[in-house]
């Protein structure tokens, strides 16, 4: 993507991990430089911390996930076994041990709509991004796993749509309580004045009930919380079903895109496009990215070498086991050379339709799916020098319409401290790398160029967040009316 | 208290705070020492957390509350405008961002088990504990205010015995999930040996549902989270019901109590440690703080002079909007002289009661009871050079049993570094200050002097935490086991 003067778009460069042993660099822990197995230690994220910290990477992106994969041979042996996506500790808790060391560094977590509260959840992000000073991002998710549904107290999964509705009507409650509920100017921090010889810290009259009543969610207010430098988190979203792409369209502002080659990932963001402008969003709202592992050093030869260093370490088995829990397919009975196309796709969700014969033209086998190219993984392999890299990512992002990456380690942190090292010069020579912003600024307004902290105008957040005529500021607020 | 050869047993010593801007320093945000207010801050908490660290304090205990206070008045207007514990952001999510710059430290969060699944605040509990290396600390709380259940969707608040019986049964499903479901060993890190030549992270066969189906929760388990170091955070609890104080007899490691007077005191702990006693827990299993405000300086005249300066910023309405919500009494229309004993006490949650004429032989009105002796809050007050208020601790703390102290700070850090220069040291000479431990040590280990970083071998826990018998370890599990 070129801007209109056609200098080239900085990319959206985030490193990609999860608060796990492994989150999809399956069997790589057992790499001697790896140090991701050690996520439990807060020594580890801030030694990560510190080295994406001004660096050219935009953001820490953090996934999760709430329950251990158990669909590969129906119980959670084999993922245990292999350090596939567990242990597993929660994202959000460690935000702010990064937030401490680092400056600039923009962090996204991965929380679930589906199990949490908007009154409580929203205060968690208005805490964050005030820890942060305004660089915080949310990674919304509606939770996908049946075991983390049946510990939850559910028989099985909530619906799919119904997961969705409700992820609507959460976030139209955080928009009332971020947005809405607290005027700018509410806080005074006054002293003692001539306006206020007693002092005031907050102004009644300028903080409201948000009197929201839905379908989900009976939230009178007013918001607990001083409104943070960003008020909103950025949004960021992988909606792959149909109501997912709705949703993703309606509130995200990074999106994560896959596909199997780059027609399929043209169309998906086309119609992420089409529907983001039906919701009143600008064709340049919303920032395509999609996953990517990288394998770089000084020389083409070296790089290669590396790889076939970590392919001696990389487990298909595991990378199978994730991809069981994905599409609630035991694929336990199944060897790798198994072609998709004749798999049940019907409960696969979205995921392997995708490598299907009819998507594609061609025939995929569960080894093609899950170890294409050099077999690390499901992400597409980007292997060479820094030069040959960072041209290849250019050119890759201006024929797809990505606007950038998330990167996943093979190992951490010296997937990316390679990158660091041999890929960003070169990307910051094609234009790709943004340019150092102050300490200060927030996550927002570094990654899509703007001046406003909070979202652009033409964020549904601020249509959504509109609090109904009837509610009346606080200190009128009369308890009785919330009942 | 004596320990066994005479010595007297250390204190336990608590900063005690709360993520807003005022806790119960009512109008002390507007002394121009007070820091306090910058609460949404994250430096302010690492300069904090950095004071206490290895001072002689041994734990920062942070309050929280899931509304805003709106009884008073019948709407929130008045404790906003007095910052009376509004804005209120999140504690929980600003521990590690604490735990980064401390070494000793311990960290104890207040969370409501009344608004939380098990499932997902066990893994919270987990990853501090390892980001903290077992100086986590959790107090246990149920959730009083109004204004909290009207937002988490309930017309008005849960029965409060009700609350208290899910609070039993969340406790239980956490025990299974920290002290059973992940034996000891089971973690095996083995990157590839002859055991297990391809390598195993975790021994499925050490790892076990728990089964848990009870009236509140349905968990099948396993865990998801690998054990941290103290597996179940120090259980600090504040019951003041008939019911609270059964719960605390049984969970707490440390219980917070009042009394109107010393007696009153006495006989709140005799009454817990005799439930505790019925619960098979050891006559010394549990420590019992109360809250003190502490004005200390060079001399007994400095302290008396600077008390009188903070006294000049105390807000006695902003302690009487706080009493209001804690008593769900709407005091807007009493003037402060009101005597307590002609109020509606039906309501007033065992609050008013102890400040009852039938309770305490006397008379109290409502300013005795929120601003006795000097007026900076409820809390019994301690003014004097650091050897006058170490000497009266120590002496109050034998009279009544007490092991010791939530120290609130009137301004903040100012009032804890005053303890910490004043105090400390004359608390050392009495030996009421606990020896430097090596960083490594948990929180659990550093109270109660023991070895272990887990909970006693009498604490309820290990009983409550065996998994049903027909329980199987994770390999053999079968998901249709659990629905």
């Amino acid at each position: 993507m070129t801007t209109p003067n056609g200098a080239k778009k900085p990319f959206v460069l985030n490193a990609f991990t999860m608060n796990a042993v492994s989150h999809v660099a399956y069997g790589l822990w057992r790499h001697p430089e790896d140090q991701h197995y050690r996520h439990t230690d807060l020594d580890y994220w801030q030694e990560l911390g510190r080295l994406l910290d001004g660096s050219g990477f935009d953001n820490l992106f953090i996934a999760d996930a709430l329950g251990l994969l158990d669909t590969y041979g129906g119980n959670a042996g084999a993922s245990l076994a292999a350090g596939v996506q567990s242990p597993l500790t929660d994202p959000l808790l460690i935000a702010s041990g990064i937030a401490a060391v680092t400056e600039s560094l923009g962090i996204t977590i991965t929380v679930s709509t589906t199990y949490e509260h908007p009154w409580l959840l929203s205060r968690k992000f208005t805490t964050l991004d005030h820890a942060t000073e305004g660089r915080i991002g949310w990674n919304l998710v509606t939770s996908q796993l049946e075991s983390a549904a049946r510990n939850l107290g559910y028989d099985t999964q909530v619906d799919h749509d119904l997961r969705y509705d409700r992820a609507d009507e959460f976030l139209e409650v955080a928009y009332k309580l971020w947005l809405s509920s607290w005027e700018d100017g509410a806080v005074l921090r006054d002293k003692g004045s001539a306006a206020h010889p007693e002092g005031m810290f907050t102004d009644p009259a300028k903080v409201h009930p948000i009197d929201h009543e839905g379908r989900f969610f009976t939230v009178p207010g007013p918001y607990i919380a001083e409104p943070s430098p960003q008020r909103v988190p950025v949004l960021m979203q992988a909606g792959g079903s149909a109501r997912g792409v709705e949703f993703a369209a309606r509130h995200a502002e990074v999106i994560f895109v896959v596909g199997a080659d780059d027609a399929a990932i043209r169309r998906n963001i086309a119609k992420v496009k089409a529907l983001a402008e039906a919701e009143g969003r600008g064709p340049d709202a919303i920032s395509f990215i999609t996953s990517v592992a990288i394998v770089t050093g000084e020389t083409d030869a070296e790089a290669e070498a590396k790889l076939a260093e970590y392919q001696r370490h990389f487990d298909f088995d595991g990378a199978v086991v994730h991809y069981a829990a994905s599409t609630n397919i035991d694929f336990s009975d199944y060897g790798p050379e198994t072609p998709i196309r004749y798999l049940d796709t019907a409960s696969g969700r979205g995921l392997l339709g995708m490598f299907a014969k009819e998507e594609t033209g061609r025939d995929w086998t569960l080894r093609d799916a899950l170890a294409p190219a050099g077999g690390l993984g499901r992400s597409r392999l980007f292997v060479g020098s820094g030069a040959k890299v960072a041209a290849e990512l250019d050119r890759w992002a201006n024929e797809t319409g990505l606007d950038g990456f998330n990167i996943l380690h093979v190992v951490s942190p010296g997937s990316y401290a390679d990158v660091i090292t041999h890929v960003v010069p070169e990307l910051r020579k094609l234009g790709r790398i943004r340019a150092p912003r102050d300490p200060g600024t927030s996550l927002r307004a570094r990654l899509f160029g703007q001046e406003s902290a909070r979202p652009r105008a033409d964020h549904p957040a601020h249509r959504l967040a509109a609090i109904p005529a009837q509610a009346k500021p606080a200190k009128e607020f009369q308890k009785d009316d919330a009942q």
